[in-house]
């Protein structure tokens, strides 16, 4: 008997998403039915739903890419989970099958899906995005396991490595920011600079622990920095912020001869980032990240043992915890700033 | 008695150097002076003569940072060299004081110069800018040892290091593009493309081993680079064409996750280089080079035996030798792309 459930679809580039009934196709080899407990909302929906990401070949499909549920049936070959299994949903490649190619029917037509889809109460998800649920993990909290926090501590733990005693400046208090926020301070850092314009996120900065903020809306942020690091520029510059504008700024406020800028934001496409390369040529460096070089089968164990040891106080993220039809009015919050990491509650009783 | 003699003099942004006779400043500690054989002419210097650096607080000045000579004197606590030995001269640290501060007399006035300066017949040099010529390297062909070989070479053998079976391309064939082609040479490449906008340069690639040209004026050389390599761009990407949207190509036309584009153009003061930050994400990688990160203590002698080897075939980069009288003509055709490096002859009796 199909599995038929409730799924916010996006039709139309620059319009709601549609709360539709749909039906799960049969599994596939290397494929997953998960029952949703919670999903978190990334930017990256944000930018796909706002049609950020140019045309958009896919349309109608489902969108979300963390989440948090319980595997309800396995395809076949699928080693990694067993039906009753709580597991976590991210868009990082783990191990296992990339089975993708999955399309719900709804109504007379068909929903396209990636590999994971968060914003709907069942998903039909390839074996390499599902990991099992460490111990003690809350199932909220874990669906910051899925993208925010591994690609945000990552930048950190597996790109920067900051050395002891360095400077960092973190730019973009969102999920990602947040969480390499709370990496950067199991490091020993001398200065721990964090960038927002919004004042209640550099409060929650300054609670993580971040010795100085400041407001971008109100002063120069690269100016300001180089005031704090005695005009030389961070060490390390994180950014999350979203905009090929702050891109350039943590750049700028990253110090020449060894200095690294990383960035975790994907832009609008088509929007380029303008970089001195006398910067370059003094020996500035610049990455861009995929998800943090996260691997989920070695980095969600490992932060989950940082969480239970109280170093990582994720709950703090969650501002509002949305229903799932009230998903359009959490993607606008989360574009007007008004909450750092949307919560949206599937199925509480899960976890 | 102060030595005298004739000087290379930028008095004024954008125009003519006027040939002055200057006298040497008594040594200072960690000093040498060097009675000059052969200069080389960098792009480096046309910028600076043409304004390309913007506000030039130092005028009048001398000029010229590769060049080869005879030690006449030392300054106190010099040890690298003696009165008489033969020695290179280059922009790039090695041992020694670096001693500055070096004004030279003129008329009633005085003139600025750095560390070193070529473009002269005699000049005051920091002990670390100069090095012990190789056995068995002849004096012309070692002012390329100065500037464009250390820092050509440097950026394939220190900085790229290609792994065998690699896929590269150069942009932009003056000094430090071919000393890049014939390091590249030294390496196992599968693909070894050679990009400019002079036929006589794409042909001077091809003897050197290139194994295939573009001529940039004729067609897009990113599309060009991707039809070459099957749609993927080049492992390593090589600019040293001095302007911004080469190196803009150069990073276009490097592969998605592990491709390396390495610029040595150092443009004109406030022009910026313009990336698409997916690319970055991606995992494309730039980097700037200061001087290909070359060591002079290290890297002389060993791209010295690599010349008497008959890997190096240096002397085929001067097209054409000019007296120190000739300097404009020099700028001119460096600029005008008439020469890949102009060699000046200052004093050809001394090697």
């Amino acid at each position: 008997m199909p599995v038929t459930f409730r799924a916010a679809v996006l039709r139309e580039l620059n319009r709601p998403l549609a709360i539709e009934t749909v039906e799960a196709p049969p599994l596939a080899a290397g494929q997953v039915l998960v029952k949703l407990a919670y999903s978190g909302v990334c930017h990256s929906q944000v930018m796909e739903a706002r049609g950020g990401r140019g045309v958009d070949r896919y349309l109608p499909h489902m969108l979300g890419h963390e989440g948090s549920g319980v595997v309800v049936e396995t395809g076949a070959g699928v080693t990694k989970v067993k039906t009753g299994d709580r597991v976590i949903l991210g868009w990082i490649k783990g191990k296992g099958a990339d089975a993708q190619g999955i399309r719900y029917k709804s109504g007379d037509g068909f929903i396209n899906a990636g590999a994971v889809t968060t914003f709907n109460e069942y998903a039909v998800v390839a074996e390499n995005r599902v990991t099992l649920l460490p111990q003690g993990l809350p199932m909220d909290v874990a669906v910051l396991f899925g993208c925010a926090l591994p690609v945000g501590a990552g930048i950190v733990i597996n790109i920067a490595k900051p050395a002891p005693g360095s400077t960092l400046a973190v730019f973009g208090l969102g999920g990602i920011g947040l969480s390499a926020l709370m990496a950067c301070k199991l490091f020993d850092c001398r200065q721990l600079i964090a960038v927002d314009v919004e004042p209640a996120k550099l409060a929650m900065a300054r609670e993580l622990g971040a010795t100085a903020t400041i407001d971008a809306s109100q002063q120069d942020p690269v100016a300001a920095i180089r005031e704090l690091t005695g005009g030389l520029g961070v060490d390390y510059a994180i950014e999350s912020a979203g905009l090929v504008r702050v891109i350039e700024q943590a750049f700028d406020a990253t110090r020449r001869f060894g200095g690294l800028c990383v960035f975790a934001s994907h832009p609008r496409s088509g929007e380029k980032i303008a970089l001195d390369p006398f910067e370059l040529i003094c020996g500035k460096r610049i990455l861009g990240t995929w998800g943090g070089d996260a691997n989920p089968d070695r980095d969600v164990d490992l932060l989950a043992g940082l969480f239970r040891a109280g170093k990582l106080p994720l709950a703090s993220m969650f501002s509002r915890r949305y229903a799932l039809d009230e998903i359009n009015i959490a993607l606008d919050d989360l574009e007007q700033r008004r909450s750092v990491r949307p919560l949206i509650e599937i199925d509480a009783t899960l976890g």
